[in-house]
Order: structure tokens, then sequence, then C-alpha cells
């Protein structure tokens, strides 16, 4: 406690500093950073701790910032604390190219640990990174070696706690007692439409109790830092809970529309921003102004925060020693490589091998990797039996006192919550010693669009496990049968899309997904089985496309994928028997692998000189890329046991045959160019 | 009161049917129903109000089924009370082609309000409809005519609690004081992953109490029908508040895996369901027996409806002719038609008028129509200032005691709810008098994804006004830039996607989104100002695509969408005057429209001859329906002012001039066919 003048010079320091870069850019928003700095102040100040040379320190307190919109508070702060953005960066806020974005983007400014401003995604988020902690500790924590013990901050504001994704998160985060999790809820009573009495009037720490949340109230947090301390402080006393703290704030305290929605999402006008600088103490002419003594009071907390590190470091040291398999694990994780040879456990098919569903070959892929790589966490949104997501010795994630799993437990029960899950998934990725994966169906990654963009855009390594793939899922009915869902995430650019065809093609998704170390992966797996192919292997799969069926003299390239793929071959041999037509097969589990070839290497598969037919039971969309004509299904499914249902939309060795006769006929006497060949390259 | 043995036979009626269709499908889920038969047994017969002979009765009591896999409930009910759904539509249950789909589908089945299985949906729907009663008895009642007052029901699950869009919604409805909304909440501790205590321990009625709710307690739900009727009654009679029963109830009562996992989504074993027969007093040997007693309890409390149906015809007759223009609105309405006329207010724009943001242009077609066309409800989720969806006299839809609003106001502050917000817009469609409209960003609509689908499989007239379309937004960055978003939607069946490129463009967007009665339109707008095009007139943009700038002896055709159709008309200059090239342009607002038109005409907009480019500054997904070669943002956008995000990605008549060179220089030579041109036609 005992705060002085230097403590409300540094706070607001922050206001002016956001005041100065929302003008600067004449874009962004003021009022959360103006309202919220005097907690970050405290919070930062006397709580976490982090060193400003090292942001990837292990044990670092993590800090979410909801609210992504008041990323000038986060900035102003990593700026005085003495991260790697300068003063030159502050006032490149929201310009071309800068570190400093309009919303806060993990990838590439220090000290941000995740992609935050689509409301909701950062409460969930640290959520993630809370559980991550609790498991990381679980399963390296030994007596005498506290390794994981870091607290996990995060602000929301009030569009983060109408979002859903919040409310799912935090039910989640109730359930688990997630005691180093504490959220601050900047009570503001404003949002864009204004006062959130016209929307927003339910009692929100009620409904965080009823989630099983510690609360606590600070009536006053635009001036009450020895409460905002004292409260933090309570939270984290409290350990078998979550907690959150509702600070009552001004939304753009010192402004003249202090208060008011006026200042949520503009920059002050130049009158208003010279009188909150007079307010202040501030010269009123000078922009990006900052006291010596607010940078030396700050250094001084990083100084500290470098010296915790040091510490870590040894006790580390020591830990290696003294439990070297576990030490061993843990360095290797942190220098994020994968186990050597970790590979050689997938699963390879022969030909002559039973068809086997996609998602039960999934599941063979975690029985057979989930040992040599330990990061892997799997989990469920409520589906583990359908979506085969659970190794068969798996233990749940759980607080150990429900007598149900354990911290260091590798499968999460994410309940119904596929947005959440999405989200915690990045969080869980971003902590840095975890893989992980969650299963759903493939129409219902769709609840969780959201999340997933972000794991693209912030180059997360996150498995969708997303099964029940097409109108093969029969009876449910298209209420559950995807149509639109692969265009979606093929057209989400850093995001890879894999739909196997059988074994080995699975195995190369698993490949593929665990080393994509910068990008997410969704797996779309079938209900039902599917035979193993004849010139399937892991090598030729890995690649994202090969020829699956080679036929000399063929009239016809058919372009296929997954469950497809079999139907596909045999309207071949109907073609041969039938038209006396020749037919090559080719499978393309995944677009985004298979455009990484070579163009030689593609144009091999998809040759210059006949046309290409592309079949998949979902939307044609994208197929262009790859094909002269596309057989899909542009309209719902329908529900009834699943070989009716692919007969009535024609997904049959007849009906692709006769799909097949017709791009023949209309190519006839035409020169055809491989839809490889492009007239120009894409921006990437 | 006073249940007897032959109410509990309606309810082992019920059981049994689920148990008997379930089994003869091989497929389904008999848990839910077997748990809810007493629930729906007392509501049905006790309570609700409708006519099996005339489902479409406008003041009919709405029952939502948001646990939607426990549809052979419903099916069971809608048979026993005499609905067009006969013994053999149950014994089709999930065959191919009933109207006894695997989920219940509202377009195709009577007596079904609204499509619903994702989970949440239905709890969402529920409030849409809840507020459609409330909004329509506001316009319309008037004193001795009630005409609007009917329940609105809803059951729901824990999967459904557990969801993040239920959450908003409830959250909303206890904001609105919704009280003709009864939820009620199938307490099993049940779900697909076994007992809830896994994943789900909140205190789900203290949450609701949070958000504003009645909450009431039935322990006993599989056996006390007059503890159900009596807390039914107690939610009637709190009017100011929606209501919540917390029903305990054993999933699958009566069978030998009753109150287990094992029951929910498989049908029960055969020695079981002879067991649960014979438990229940039925021939074990026989199928899908009804007891005609059954049959004639359910029919005379149809009878009732129907003569209470007969009341309101009586009543509303006479309100005609007293209430002149109210009733002929009402009757119009509900015939479905819309005013005569209407579109002649639509705003039409010469060439010289000025330039302006095409999310301005939809507020001027918002405030030019809304006078005329009294049904359409607009709202925004907490962007109204974004969005510009709120015309200047606008009155909020709100309870009237908070004193901002009242029930016969057509603005809807749905909060940061995009999730809910659409599929409380589906709801407020089923109701059958209201045309919803509702903002958010465009990247946003993605949390809205669920939502957004059943609208178009439900085929729901829903306005999405998704502004801030594109890189365009800038400075926000690309958190908030969509890039997927536009493939998404246009994969999705029976979902029209506009981008206008100018104010008539707009006004056409508007005239098809009202026009189109069984289908959801996303309007895609922008942030930043658009010049109105030379060619572009209400006629030729109600085509969905036309020739933007004709040029003679074109050597390529240009195609483009919104914000860049008119940087390729400057491209088009450039390449005139830098290379001598003539290009034609072409706008598509809308791939689902300009789909619709005649082949010849698309030949007209798209000919052979000459090579065709695309232009959007969205992924290139999708595009190659219409063009031969593509150029668009396959990858994130970028956070500065918009200009210089444009001319980092080349969106500028320079970088469209490049490309189209390429374009000509690749197919010079060759044959060029348009893309119009296909080899077969899609199933549709």
């Amino acid at each position: 406690m005992g705060y002085t003048d230097l403590d409300q010079l540094a706070v607001n320091t922050i206001r002016v500093l956001a005041v100065d870069a929302t003008s600067k850019a004449n874009s962004g928003h003021p009022g959360a950073p103006m309202g919220m700095a005097p907690v970050a102040h405290v919070l930062f100040n006397k709580f976490m701790n982090f060193n400003p040379k090292n942001p990837d320190w292990a044990n670092r307190d993590r800090f979410v910032l909801s609210n992504g919109h008041g990323c000038m508070l986060q900035y102003a702060l990593l700026h005085l604390f003495g991260y790697a953005i300068s003063l030159d960066d502050l006032k490149n806020f929201r310009q071309l190219d800068s570190i400093t974005p309009g919303h806060p983007e993990a990838h590439d400014t220090p000290g941000i640990e995740v992609t935050t401003g689509p409301l909701g995604q950062g409460f969930a988020n640290a959520v993630g990174l809370a559980m991550a902690q609790a498991h990381t500790g679980g399963v390296f924590n030994k007596p005498g070696f506290e390794l994981f013990n870091n607290f996990t901050y995060m602000f929301f504001g009030d569009g983060c706690a109408m979002e859903g994704i919040a409310s799912e998160a935090a039910s989640m985060a109730g359930h688990l007692k997630l005691g180093n999790l504490i959220a601050i809820y900047d009570d503001n009573h404003i949002s864009i439409d204004g006062d959130t009495k016209c929307a927003f009037t339910e009692d929100v720490m009620k409904r965080f109790e009823a989630y099983g949340w510690h609360t606590e109230w600070v009536k006053d947090g635009d001036n009450d830092l020895a409460g905002i301390e004292a409260a933090i402080r309570k939270c984290q006393q409290v350990t078998d809970k979550p907690s959150v703290i509702k600070l009552t704030t001004t939304i753009g305290f010192g402004s003249k529309l202090a208060g008011t929605g006026g200042v949520h999402g503009n920059p002050l006008k130049a009158d208003d921003a010279q009188s909150v600088k007079k307010l202040f103490g501030f010269n009123p002419e000078e922009s990006f102004a900052v006291p010596q003594q607010v940078y030396d009071m700050y250094h001084k907390h990083a100084a500290e925060g470098a010296a915790k590190e040091q510490e870590w470091n040894q006790l580390f040291q020591k830990y290696q020693s003294e439990h070297k398999t576990e030490g061993a694990d843990l360095a290797r994780r942190l220098s994020g490589k994968l186990p050597e040879g970790w590979e050689k456990k997938l699963p390879v098919y022969k030909p002559t091998d039973a068809a086997v569903a996609s998602r039960k070959l999934s599941e063979a892929c975690l029985e057979a990797i989930h040992d040599v790589i330990p990061e892997l966490v799997s989990g469920s949104a409520d589906l583990t039996g359908s979506n085969n997501t659970r190794w068969k010795n798996a233990v749940d994630f759980q607080p150990p006192d429900l007598g149900i799993g354990e911290w260091a437990g590798r499968y999460v029960r994410y309940g119904v919550r596929e947005h959440a899950m999405a989200a915690v998934m990045n969080g869980l990725a971003a902590y840095g010693t975890i893989i992980p994966a969650g299963g759903t169906f493939l129409n219902f990654v769709s609840y969780a669009a959201g999340a997933l963009r972000l794991s693209a855009l912030s180059r997360v390594r996150a498995i969708h496990i997303a099964t029940h793939d097409s109108i093969g899922l029969g009876e449910d009915g298209p209420t559950h049968q995807p149509v639109e869902t692969l265009a979606h995430f093929r057209a989400l650019p850093n995001c890879m899309v894999w739909r196997p065809a059988d074994g080995n093609e699975t195995s190369a998704a698993y490949y593929s997904a665990i080393t994509s170390k910068h990008t997410p992966t969704v797996m779309a797996l079938t209900r039902q089985n599917l035979p193993q192919l004849e010139l399937s292997t892991l090598e030729s799969a890995i690649k994202g496309g090969y020829v699956a069926v080679d036929t000399p003299n063929a009239a016809i390239t058919i372009v296929s994928t997954g469950s497809e793929v079999s139907i596909a071959i045999d309207a071949a041999t109907y073609l041969q028997e039938k038209h006396g037509v020749a037919a090559r097969i080719v499978s393309i589990p995944c677009f985004e692998v298979f455009d990484a070839q070579t163009k030689e290497y593609r144009l091999q598969v998809l040759p210059d000189g006949i046309p290409v037919l592309s079949v998949e039971a979902l939307s044609t969309m994208g197929w262009e890329r790859y094909s002269h004509e596309q057989f899909g299904l542009n309209r719902f499914g329908a529900s009834g046991p699943y070989k009716e249902v692919y007969a009535k939309f024609e997904f049959t060795p007849e009906g692709i045959s006769k799909r097949a006769l017709a791009t023949i006929e209309f190519y006839k006497g035409h020169t055809v160019r491989s839809p490889i060949n492009r007239a120009f390259q894409q921006i990437l």
C-alpha cells in the first residue's frame, strides 16, 4: 500500500499516452485505457512477475486484455516497463506495418500473449492460459520445485461480459476451480450504444457466483489504488476458485466526455486532450511525454522481474539434474521441438486392411502418439464417444478434489461449449507447453468460427477433430450435415483443412497438424467406414494431394477427398466397364498443403490435356481451383440412412460417371490446360 | 389438477411411441422424450392453446423444443393432438423425405415453429418469438381487443444451458422482462459425455436469477403432474419477468438404462423396449399402439383450441371494423403480402450524386421504407452508430417501465450478442408479423454462423446488415477485417449475399432482401465512401449482375463487387490510357440472384471470347465460377489508414491493370469460353 504522487503520476502518464496515441492516429479507443489505468498500474507494478527483456519466460504472469480495443493501455504499459516497444512505436499506433496495430496481435508484438479485440475471445483465452498453468504445474511441479505457479490476469468489459463465448468460458473456469485466474471487470456502464441499461441489466457478479467464482467489488476504480490492491490480494488468497473483481470506473476519466459513449471509440477533440493534460499536470502543448521518474519506477519493477526469472532459471537447472526425465521433457517443450522420431509411431495401413471410419482412424493416431507426445492435450465439446478423441487410458483434466481426474490429466471435458473450446485451445497453445486438440461435429466448428479465425491469425497450433463431416452422418439430418463448412475454413488464411480418405491419409493429417507449429488444423472425419486405398501412403498423402489411381490414356481426371474418393474409384471402374472410358483418380486431402508443393509436382497430379472433375459431397465452392467442372452439394442435405442420402444426391459410381462423361464431352475439341496454370500469383 | 390414470396413460403413450420410433429407425434419442413426457402432457393438455387443423393461427401458444434431438416427443404430441402427422409418419421417423426428420424442421412439418437441434438455437428462437408477441401485442392490442397474448413455452436441456447463445438470449430476455416466456429446463444431469458433474457444475437457477428471471423447481419431474401444473401456473402469474422451471427428471424414465448416458442417443435394446412397455402396461409385442382414450382426451383439447381460434377470428373481425387501419395492416401482414408500391420508396441515385458509404446508403433505405413497411424491425448488436441501422425517429423496443422505449418500438438493442441476435431474428420472423433486420460488423456475423445457417435451412427472411466489410475499415486491423466471410456465406445454400457498389445497388439489395420471403440476406456494406456508378440502375442491379462499363472491342472483362467496382472502373481507364487496352467492367453484387437469371442474360454479361478477371478485396474462393483469373486477398489484412492498406495489397488501378494484362497474355491464342458455360447442372 502507501500510494504516493508518483503512483498517480504513473497512472496519468498511461492515460495521457492513450490520449496522444489515439489523437495522432486520429483513430482508436481512449476511453478504456483512461478508465483502467489505475488498476493496470497497481496490477503491473505491485503484482505481476515478468521480465520485459525475455517476454517468453515460462513462469511469467500472464496478462490478457479481453477488451482489446483498449490496447493503447497495454502498449503504453509495455513501453513504460521496457519491453521492445519504443515511443516511436506508440507514435505509430494503428499505422501500416507497425507493431502497435488497432487491436493487440500476439505474433508481432512482444509482451502480447494472445490476439484480442473480437469481444469475449480474450476472456476464454485467459481461461485456457490458466488451465495450462494448472496442467503444466500438475505435470512438472515437485516438492521444492514450484516451477509453474504464475497467475493469469485478465481485463474485460461489458462487451465481453455480454458475449456467449465468455459465459461458456466462465462456466468452465468455475467448474475447473482455476484459483490462479483473476479477472477484472471494467464496470463502466458504457458500451457503444451508450448506457448499458439499454441492453444489459443483469447482475453480473451474481452470475459469476453462480458459476462458482469468488467475487470482489471496488467501488471507486478511478482513484482507490489501495482498494484495488486489497481486492487483488484477496483474490490471490482464494486458491480454489477463479476470482473476478468488479471495478466500477469512469470511461474516459479526465475527459470532458468522461462517463459517456462519446469517449469509447473516438479520439478526444484537441481542446479536450489539452484539458486532460492540464488536469493531470502535463504540458498541454507536449505529446508523448513520459516523466523520467515513471520510467524509473517501472524499470525497477522490471528489474525485479528479471531477477525472479534468474531465480527460476536456477531452480529449473537444479530440477533438470534432480528430475532428469521431466527436466528434459520440459526443456524440449520450451524449445518448441517435437520428440525425435515421434512420427514413426503414426499408424500405417495396407490396402487389404479393413474399412474403418476416419474418426476411428483419428482415434488410432491419438492412441499411437499420445505417449510419445506428452504435450498433446485432447478433449471434446461433450461428444467424446462420437468424436473418438479420448485414448483408452486417458486421465481427465479436473481439479483433484472432484475425484474424477487431476491437474496433470490430458483430457478436457469442454462441455457443450464449442466457441469457448476453440478459444481455450488458443490459450492452451499460447502458454507454450501444450499442443491442444478438441473435438466436435464438423457442423458445430461453425459455432467456434470466431475463435478459429484467431487461431489462424495469431498462428496457433490447435487441432480441431471435426467428425460427422457430411451427409454421411445420415439420420441426424440437415441440421447437422455440413455443406458450407469446408469452403469457409478453406477460405480462412493460414488454416489447414484436412479431409482424409483412409488410414494413411489420416496419419498424414496428424503428421501435418502436429508439425505445423504456426497453423491450426481442421480435420474433417467421417462417421461411416472407408476402405484403405491402393496407392495411398503416408509419404504421398503428406504432399496434400496425389494420384490415387493412375490410368494410362485417361480421358479425365476425377479429383476428390475423404469419403468420396473410394466412390470415385468405383466410378472409374464403372466408366471403364460400361463406357470404355479411362479415368485417373486424384485425392487432395488438404488444399493448403497441396498448394505448397512445386508447380511441377502439382502438374503431375493434375496434368494438362484432359479435363478435371471434382467430386465432394459438400459445397463446390473452391474446387474450381483444382478442376474444370465440379460435382458437389450446393443445397442442404437430408435426414435418412446415409447410403440412401448418398443415392438421393447421386454420389454413386453412376452419378459420378454421368458427370464425368458430360465433362469429357464438354471439353472435346478444346485445348485443356490444367487449373494449376494461372495467369499470375496471388499476394500471400 | 386431479390427475387420473388416463393422464398417466397419455404420458406413457408418448414414452412408448418414442421408444418404438427410435427402435424402428434404429437411430435417434429416446431418453429426453421419456423423461419429458410428463411435463409435455401437462403443458400441451392443460395450458397450451392451439388448433391442430390450423397450425398458423396467429395467437396460438408457441412451443419450442430447444433440445431438438428429443423431437420424437414433439412428433408424438403433434400426432396425438391431431396435427397432420400420421402414425405412418412416426413410423418413418428419420427416413429419407419423411416429415419426421432427425431434428425438427419448421418448413416441412406442421406444428413445428422453428428448426432446432443445434444446441441453444431454440432457446434464442423462443426469446425471439416472445419478443414478437410482446411487440405485436404492443402494436395491435387495443382496449377490449387483446389480440396477441399468447405464451411461448420452451424446453431446453443441459446442452442448451451450456451454449453461449442461450446465455446471451437469456440475458436479453431478462432485460426485456418477457413475461409471456416460460422455459422448462430438463435437469436430468446427463449429457453425452455422461454425468454433468464432469463439466457443468454451476448453479443454473442462480444464473437465471442473475439475468432477472423468475425461477421454480419441480423436484420430481417424472411423476409429479400436479406439481408441474402448479409451477407453470405460478410462472404464468409472473408477468414482468420470463420464467424458468427447473424440472428434475430421469432421462429414459422406465428403461433399464434410465438415468444414464446410454439412453441419450441410442435406441433401446429390444428386451429393454419390451420391458418398458410391460412396465407401462402396454403389450410388449405391439408397436406404435395408441389407446383410443388418449386420442379422445387430446382431441377434446384440440377441439377446445379450435373453438378458441374461432373466438379469436370473430374478435379480429370486429377489430377490423372498429380499427380499420390497424386491422387492414394486420390482415395484410398475416397474409404474407408486402404493402403495395413500397418499392417506389427506395432511393435512386444519379451518377452525379455524392459518394457515400454503403452503410449510409443502407441507412437511407431504412429511412425511406420504414414508414411504408411497418413490420420492419431493425436493431444492432451494440454498433448502432457504426452499422447505421436506426432511422431517425425510431423508438426502442423495451419494456415500458424502463422509460427508454415501448413494446411497439421497432428498434432492438441486442447488446454485444451476435449469435443470439441472429437466432432471435429467426424467432421474430417465425412469429409471422415481423421482418427482422439486425446489424453488426461483417466479421462478427461469423459469431452468428450457427444461427444464420438455420435461417437459411428453415427459409427465414432475416436481414443481416453487415458493415465494415473489408480491409476498407482500415485501422481496426485484421482482427476486424473479414477475408473468408463472404466465401462462407456464399457457400451457404439459400442465403443471399449482397455486396453493393453504390446507391442503386444498395436499394436493389433491399428490394431483394425484403421480397425474398424464404431466404435470409447478408448485406456487406462499406465504412468508406463509394461513388455512384454511371450505368448502375435499380433495374439492372436487381438482376444481381450487370455490365457497369461497356466497351467495344474489349480484350478483357473485369468483374467485381462493392468498393472494388469503382477501382476497377478506374483500372479500365488506366488500361486504355497507358496500354491502349479496352476493358469491360461487370458488377455482380449478388451471386445467388445473378445465378437465377437466364443463361442468355448471364452470357451477355460475361460473354465468350475474352477472359474474365475478378477483383474483390476478400478471399478469391468462389470467384472461379464467374471468372478465369482471380485477384483477391487470400491472407489476412493489416491495420492502417484504409487507402494505405488498399495500396499495400495493390487494390489500385495499377495493381488491377497489371493482373488484367497478365490475364490477357495468358489467354492469348486460346479459345476462351465464358465461365457461365458448364458441362452439367448442379443438383439444387
